[in-house]
């Protein structure tokens, strides 16, 4: 039998998420991203000051302007929110060898 | 007590293995690629036929051709690596119902 990585087990966890929020239609809308951000970033969005915060994700996230995103443009979401966590990871946490 | 969502897991898992791999000096070398590939995506290694897979691997990461690659870098194989497993996922098995 073969057991999955942690790595191979984040990245489904990461893939199953877009399909739980995109559903069959395939795509995340602005709502969809609203609802997952709140759910599964709530103490990030907690700290978000500006009410625009899912628009502008949105904007981003939205190169087409067809108000669809795609995995890749998920992923990208994923992408910019852990390097962030890691760029502060490593400024204030890692020297002291402290984990997150 | 903050608990952290699934996806909050799933990027510090993607983090950390970073910095598993890549150690003190903050990047991955080929030879940690390598080990890291080997160890986090055995079955996937195990099914590549080119035995140059990690050298194509190290030549798409490392833009900057110093033969040190960093956590965006590290974090576009894991995005080249989900989307694929997203792809295969969506038409293979999505339309049935079967999870991964």
């Amino acid at each position: 039998m073969v057991v999955p990585s942690q790595m191979e087990n984040a990245m489904e966890i990461i893939m199953f998420n877009f399909h739980k929020y995109a559903g069959e239609k395939g795509y995340l809308t602005k709502d969809d991203i609203k609802v997952m951000m709140d759910k599964e970033y709530h103490e990030f969005m907690k700290n978000q000051k500006d009410p625009l915060t899912v628009d502008k994700i949105m904007k981003d996230l939205d190169q087409t302007r067809d108000g669809k995103v795609d995995f890749q443009g998920y992923f990208s979401l994923v992408a910019g929110l852990t390097i962030a966590c890691n760029d502060y990871y490593v400024c204030h946490m890692k020297p002291k060898g402290r984990r997150f």
